[in-house]
């Protein structure tokens, strides 16, 4: 090799900071709080506070290397952790609020954090926590001094440490592998797994997520993250905006109607993201109040499949493109995005959107997708072979945090767990968890196509379908529906909407009306339904 | 420090092709050649015709580090070769053949390169150079079978030695850092020095440039880049178009307005870039035959100030947007790009457009800047005080090829040689060379903002200012005017048109009207012109 002779600069969360305070300093963010008003300030406002809290962490002994849990909310305070602990060299650890109690607890003594933000309304969880908390030396209650309590954990303020501090800080360089966030899949099965993004996958990720293929914010753009920062860092939003110059919006822990909608209009948010439950909550909003979202361009959904009436609903009644996404903890989490290419534009506006609509995405630069099938073959991009998605690049996992071994293959691909297909158009469409899927006699069938369909049934809210041990094909589907308020439907209409849509050996063997229970990310949990209905076609 | 644990996959530049083979691969490539006719092909095919290339390279004895020289055009065989040859670890030279035999030899010479490719039009030039060439084992001319003609340097058929390989190449993986392209700056002080870019700069830099900030292109953009590709890899097109899924056009070396305009009309190109000239050509040809460039939507100008007369047509006659852009070889080379921002628009349409036409651009994520005034300080960002333009980032220059030491300071910075401004809205603006300022009487005048009024002046086609010694004042500034054809101006119309609209102590001693030289990149040679003119005001 020749050795090339540019320069080696790190590529490092704080450049981001520092980039959007220099280049756009006076490009707000709004975010709202816990019990405190609508806090409104800009990304030179970031940085210097960023310093602040930084230089408070370093006077009560954080170093390199140290983690940092937070059990907070979208806001301000949240974002400046986000640049402030990373930044310091120490790590931030994103614990989900949503876990049980005893996961929480597990996530931060895995993580070994010694101090803990929280949120005014984490307290009571806090105090309840608090005694397994072996290595935690320092509680910080995330308001201001008006609204502060110690409590039994004799918590210190956040504001009245900032404001200890002077604005000024000479960020550190060191090695762009180095550990950034801490964050831990919601563990299904077994304990919650650590995830380490280091410096380099962030700032890889959020630059990639920038392009037009993904996100592309102009600098126009009004982002507003409703994916939970604590999740997976919402998207990487928090890092993409200030790349691209976008106004960011926080809206706190309020992801109702009303909050949502009053941000939007009157912050004039032209993007915006989350599980597909906000916008069903939103969408009936909408409905009920016949107010319009004007300056909403784009909806990003992931996390689960997006219903396909909730799509055209936004598109038909507001004009509002929604985009599907895939992701996971371990892609940091930005998998494919499905936004429109030529090849779909050319078999009209319509047909697109139903591919776009009906697919997770397409591929996008810096990371790699295929498909094995069950042989141990790539799959042909057909669009029609399913199998395990495997997936590769500078922000995908190589070993989850204090394990000894890769979660890698040889060849560097890890195993996503998802079933899928991969067509013609670059375009994938996961069709199944692995264990998900139900093998009836044999055959493979989808439980989230089936789900799609039954969804799509008038007075369905949430249809939920498992496999459950059958006495002569292994396993059949079974279909539980949540209905929405005051609407009923039967199972007889339900097995006659679905004989129209699937192929008759699909057709589930039953049809139960039950609240469908959701994990701590919104996703249904179907573990939980396993346990509940297992017998249900064998006894 | 605690580690990250995500994968740490090299950035290399066959990621890029072999992510748009996989997510895009029918997209199409179009590409003029010389003396043959239209090529069209798309993605896919580069991938293969790369590999296949590579292969024979192999086969002719290159091995990782080795360098490979073009003398090329914009064709699609160029950029077979811009994959192949860093595919293989090797270090493609791709020599300026605008400079002087002497020099064209010397960079070739100096980086011992084993291959020559050169286009058929370049075969005279190879013919006269290659004796004095004395690691070049093998020539290969670019061209089909039907067109070869061995000449005296034996050379071998690009086509012929392409079809004898197959299409399946396993590309290596190496150190990001490694050495991927090497580009000589044009040398107008000294010999040409060369800058040997890394795999890692390059993609880093096609990222950066493929935001919205930069050029931002959709999956639906058709870009032709009419800057050469020889020169600093025509801004990182060739990478920036296939990570974006754009169709990219390749006019080859055929510039004028009848082949441009084809191209545009035809293959309906929507961004197009390259130095002032092309453009001014364009415009001219326009307006004589009538015709419209319907699907063109930006067209990006660099290399030398946009004449604000060129902006103003091209929006107002043809609603086309013109950005400048600001880069240097030594920066792989994307420094500044001016798109809008909420800030200017503020100000309204016409302003903004005001702004941007006068602004080189605005700051870019990755690469830093910074203005250093005389007494060593930063300038504040006033837009008014100027100084030293310094850069710094991972795709800025650290020290030229085969030299002993950094080019930078201790922090990292690389003094451009350019004198300019930054101002509040993060705008930078070049004011003027560090060797082309006016020392007038221990006050500046900035050459560049001088000719920019001059070129305004009905009639003038080109106008150069030089500073020439003067006996009382150190040097005062010489205006070289060059008319449109048929068309004539006086020296007191000139001067009058200066005086209502630069400080009186600006203008120029004198004005003479002569032909004004260009360099090899297209730029005004003042080098030559103070050779000619130095003794003008002294003698």
């Amino acid at each position: 090799m020749t050795p090339g002779l540019m320069q080696q600069t790190p590529l490092l969360i704080t450049q981001i900071m520092q980039f959007a305070a220099r280049a756009h300093g006076a490009r707000p963010i709004v975010s709202r709080l816990i019990d405190e008003p609508l806090w409104r300030y800009d990304y030179a406002g970031l940085a210097s506070r960023s310093a602040q809290i930084a230089k408070a962490l370093i006077g009560l002994g954080v170093q390199a290397g140290d983690r940092v849990t937070t059990l907070a909310w979208n806001t301000h305070r949240h974002l400046e952790l986000f640049y402030g602990v990373p930044g310091l060299g120490a790590v931030l650890h994103t614990a989900n609020p949503r876990l049980f109690d005893e996961q929480i607890i597990y996530t931060i003594e895995h993580a070994q954090s010694v101090v803990l933000f929280f949120d005014s309304n984490f307290a009571d969880l806090v105090a309840r926590i608090a005694p397994q908390l072996t290595t935690v030396k320092t509680f910080i209650q995330m308001s201001d001094e008006a609204r502060h309590q110690p409590g039994a954990v004799n918590a210190l303020c956040y504001e009245t440490l900032l404001a200890a501090e002077n604005q000024t800080m000479t960020w550190p360089s060191f090695d762009e592998n180095a550990g950034a966030f801490l964050c831990y899949t919601s563990g299904t099965t077994g304990d919650p797994k650590g995830v380490l993004y280091s410096h380099r996958a962030v700032v890889l990720h959020a630059m990639a997520a920038g392009l037009a293929s993904a996100f592309g914010f102009t600098a126009f753009d009004v982002v507003m993250p409703c994916s939970s920062l604590y999740h997976a860092t919402a998207w990487g939003l928090p890092f993409v905006a200030p790349i691209c110059g976008s106004k960011l919006v926080l809206p706190g822990d309020r992801m109702d109607g009303d909050n949502l909608h009053d941000l939007i209009e009157g912050e004039g948010v032209t993007f915006t993201g989350g599980v597909p439950t906000i916008w069903t909550n939103y969408l009936a909003w909408l409905d009920r109040t016949g107010k319009t979202p004007a300056s909403l361009k784009r909806v990003v959904i992931g996390g689960s499949a997006v219903p396909l009436a909730m799509a055209q609903r936004f598109h038909e009644a507001y004009g509002v493109e929604v985009l599907q996404i895939w992701g996971m903890t371990e892609t940091c989490p930005l998998g494919v995005v499905a936004t429109p290419t030529p090849a779909l534009a050319e078999m009209g506006d319509e047909a697109m959107r139903q591919a776009i609509w009906t697919r997770q995405g397409r591929l996008q630069f810096g990371i790699e997708l295929k498909i094995v099938t069950e042989d141990g073959q790539e799959a042909p991009m057909d669009g029609e072979t399913s199998g395990a998605l495997m997936v590769r690049g500078p922000w995908t996992l190589q070993r989850y945090f204090r394990q000894e071994a890769d979660i890698t293959d040889p060849e560097g691909w890890f195993d996503t767990g998802d079933i899928a297909t991969l067509d013609a158009y670059g375009f994938m469409r996961i069709t199944d968890r692995k264990k998900d899927v139900i093998k009836s006699g044999g055959e493979w069938i989808s439980s989230i196509d089936l789900e799609n369909v039954a969804v799509a049934c008038p007075g369905v809210k949430v249809a939920a379908v498992i496999g459950v041990p059958h006495p002569k094909w292994e396993e059949r589907p079974l279909l539980i529906v949540e209905t929405h308020e005051g609407e009923s439907v039967t199972k007889d209409q339900m097995i006659a909407f679905l004989t129209d849509r699937v192929v008759k050996w699909w057709l589930p063997d039953d049809v139960l009306f039950a609240p469908v229970p959701l994990t701590a990310t919104g996703k249904i949990d179907k573990k939980t339904l396993r346990l509940t209905w297992s017998g249900h076609l064998s006894a």
